[in-house]
């Protein structure tokens, strides 16, 4: 019998299914500094903890995407190990924020199952939750991938599609314990802008482009104990590219997103998100926002959140531009559109 | 007088030679996530403290490989700055894990000379262990490098040939203080399998590969504060290309191993080991392991080592096939032979 | 309203004006290995704690110019974004050692302007102060700059030439507190050489040399939070090559003086210092220094400060050889040109 992990195939599944995934993983401070290694990010909460200080966390907070990251790194090998492309993100939900010395684990719920047509593969969607090490769920997303059969005669099982919200309802954002906006240092934060400043439709150019190399993405994607092989190595792909991992792509396209939007300090929810094409090395990423709404959350601490679709752009494109070309097909420049809120002073 | 250093030659050597080699270095929490960066380890005590509190022990280890490439890369300056080539290992016990705090220092004694028939070179037998800062032993190895010489007609020394253990013996393996594998978490830890699982002979492929890259190498090599300038300098040899560190293949090759190997938990010794052939970027290094020999260290704490041949190629090769061909010479695709021993829950 | 920060240019700046640097940042351990896994560095106080602990320290001090490189950082995006090059260093002294837990922030005044003949651009100088969370100075440079103008049109200022020293007086270098060189370890340290041993004029040859890549000065320029597009966008040049940051330089011709230099554990001031030519991706850099003066600062305590001027050049040259060709334009393998103070024991 074969020891190794050969991954899971569509078959493999069933609705309801709960999968307790390994490696449960603790948290260290020097991700911090790995993180900026990889992003640049410059958000002041995640930054400095006197800034976090100032606005009420009494600890400091790590990046909210690196518990997205790492706990999406532990549903790999269990989920998407044979998966053909990752098609969407829903419903995900920051719950409360992430701070070195907590240890996470993640679980995930298969919720939906459908065959293609072509019987050689189906669609699996699984509502994955991340635990800390006191089992309180810390984040949580449904993501939904396209698997290969292992068997193309294996007979289908019943569709099950989830209904799942287009957008996650501002009321149920979650502020973090403590969080008050109300002596925001916006010097000290970079821009002066807060949430009263943006008009829904406004366009934000985030101006700068960095051009990705292989040995970056693939550190980052270890740091995160993602494993799938199209990521390192090159006889994994006809092309002998590596693939970059699509969360890869939305830490930079943040990142960059500080200039324009650095009051966006921390990312509430993930409404939707689409890796509209693969990244590979010497492409140079560009970003920009458009405002798609804005919600009071608590106005004693003046906190705000900010709806913002978030477009990365292999070269550089004019903001705001139409992604989809006229079949409604992404057009090829696009690598994401990413839907989110963030929390903002109001 | 010049007051760099250019390294040790042959004759420079002498039997029973101690060198208290500098420079200290205190490990830091860092670690931890610099070395998933690299390597993509997923081995549970290592990846989290939740985990190896569940082992039994009070603090979170290291991953042990850390403390062996940092003692290596503090004797590089004073073994093997001239050297041609790092030809073996043995005797290698891992005494006690490393912990973030540690301050950690290599002394070496040799203990063989032999000069080349040519005159031209020799080789040096040290056995290094590296120490805390309590001056306890935290491992300690023997390994021979064959060294220039800066004179030929320097007269050659006695030929002391040490004598070395073939295996280090189950034994004489050190289980860490408290650990304890009754409670052993195999859902969490990845892999059902234990001890009693694997056959001696078996032959596990651990599927994937990694496509080695050259600023992922420097920076691991620098991290490991190893100076050989094969690994840093394009002039340093004709091909123009960058010798990579043989330890990091050894690393490699350990991660890529958690694939059918993940309750291997920790590494207890290196019994012998060789570095078959250069490793440069562009390679990708695939890994598979044969099941040597198995040993229970403590019922009580179902504490169990097995003894794997663990192996690194270049390219993608059957798993098990032979390394050596008619003349007994390793062949060109493989990178490492490595047999070590690792502790396994019961 | 634009949103995004397009750098200042200019005639944006006036001679008194105060500028307060976003965006503070949290030191924490984990800079200590991203720094060893970018330079190399093995200079002993910052590579352990029971080594600076034996040198009076009862903390263990990040490398001093980590300090430096994220202080820098914080000042690009309101000082260089629009610079056409980095000019000169003046009065750099670090005035306390920083320590994990600190958060550091940049606070710039300008101290001079002159436009230049062709009226599209101009000359900035600037002192920028980095402090600690307590509003404690810890370091303080000058630096001059040519930026862009905006609008050639605009009128000149008037002319404001700072009045600089050429040198920081060895009585104004600041011994961090408790150092104390009475028991410095020199076996430990790695070298026997104290400030006795130098003669003013000696050349040291480095002779490690070290082949730059781009995904390597790119992470290190972000962990410094400096996010001046030529260093990672390749559409930012005509020659679509990314620019690397002077000050990776800096750190790189620092870290190879260790062989030689051994003892100079800490730097106290830069006098001066030119990044005489751009240092791009497959340069390999090498250093030399001269020993330019020597000054004893507390003879109880064995603290002496050595004068350097620290050389890098692309490719391997003569150690001590000319800098500038007959017409007094630095030689095109000069990378690095500087003058700094560091601290030695006696």
């Amino acid at each position: 019998m074969s020891k190794t992990n050969p991954g899971r195939f569509f078959e493999d599944f069933y609705v309801g299914e709960n999968l307790h995934h390994p490696v449960p993983r603790t948290l260290s401070e020097g991700l911090r500094d790995q993180y900026m290694t990889f992003y640049g990010s410059r958000f002041a909460i995640a930054s400095a903890s006197t800034f976090a200080n100032g606005c009420g966390l009494s600890r400091h907070p790590l990046d909210e995407l690196i518990g997205f990251h790492i706990g999406f790194g532990q549903t790999v090998a269990e989920i998407s190990l044979n998966a053909i492309a990752n098609l969407g993100y829903a419903e995900c939900r920051f719950l409360k924020p992430v701070y070195p010395g907590e240890t996470l684990r993640a679980e995930s719920i298969v919720i939906g199952l459908k065959e293609n047509s072509s019987r050689k593969s189906g669609i699996v969607w699984v509502r994955s939750t991340v635990y800390d090490e006191m089992s309180e769920p810390v984040l949580s997303w449904v993501r939904w991938v396209m698997v290969h059969k292992r068997d193309p005669d294996v007979p289908a099982p019943d569709t099950v599609k989830p209904d799942l919200q287009d957008v996650v309802t501002s009321k149920s954002l979650v502020v973090p314990n403590g969080l008050d906006f109300t002596g925001f240092n916006f010097e000290l934060a970079g821009e002066p802008h807060r949430l009263g400043d943006y008009q829904v439709g406004e366009i934000i150019d985030h101006v700068d482009g960095v051009t990705l190399t292989d040995p970056e993405h693939m550190m980052a994607t270890r740091l995160w104990q993602n494993t799938a092989k199209v990521h390192f190595n090159t006889d994994a792909r006809p092309d002998g590219k590596r693939l970059i991992y699509g969360g890869h792509i939305i830490s930079l396209a943040r990142a960059l997103s500080f200039n324009g939007l650095t009051n966006a300090q921390m990312i509430a929810a993930i409404n939707g998100g689409s890796h509209a094409n693969p990244a590979l090395a010497g492409d140079t990423v560009y970003a920009w926002s458009e405002v798609l709404d804005a919600a009071v959350l608590d106005e004693t601490r003046r906190i705000g959140a900010i709806r913002l679709r978030l477009v990365a752009t292999k070269g550089k494109h004019e903001a705001g531009s139409a992604l989809k070309n006229d079949e409604g097909k992404y057009r090829s420049e696009v690598l994401l559109d990413l839907d989110l809120w963030a929390l903002m002073p109001t």
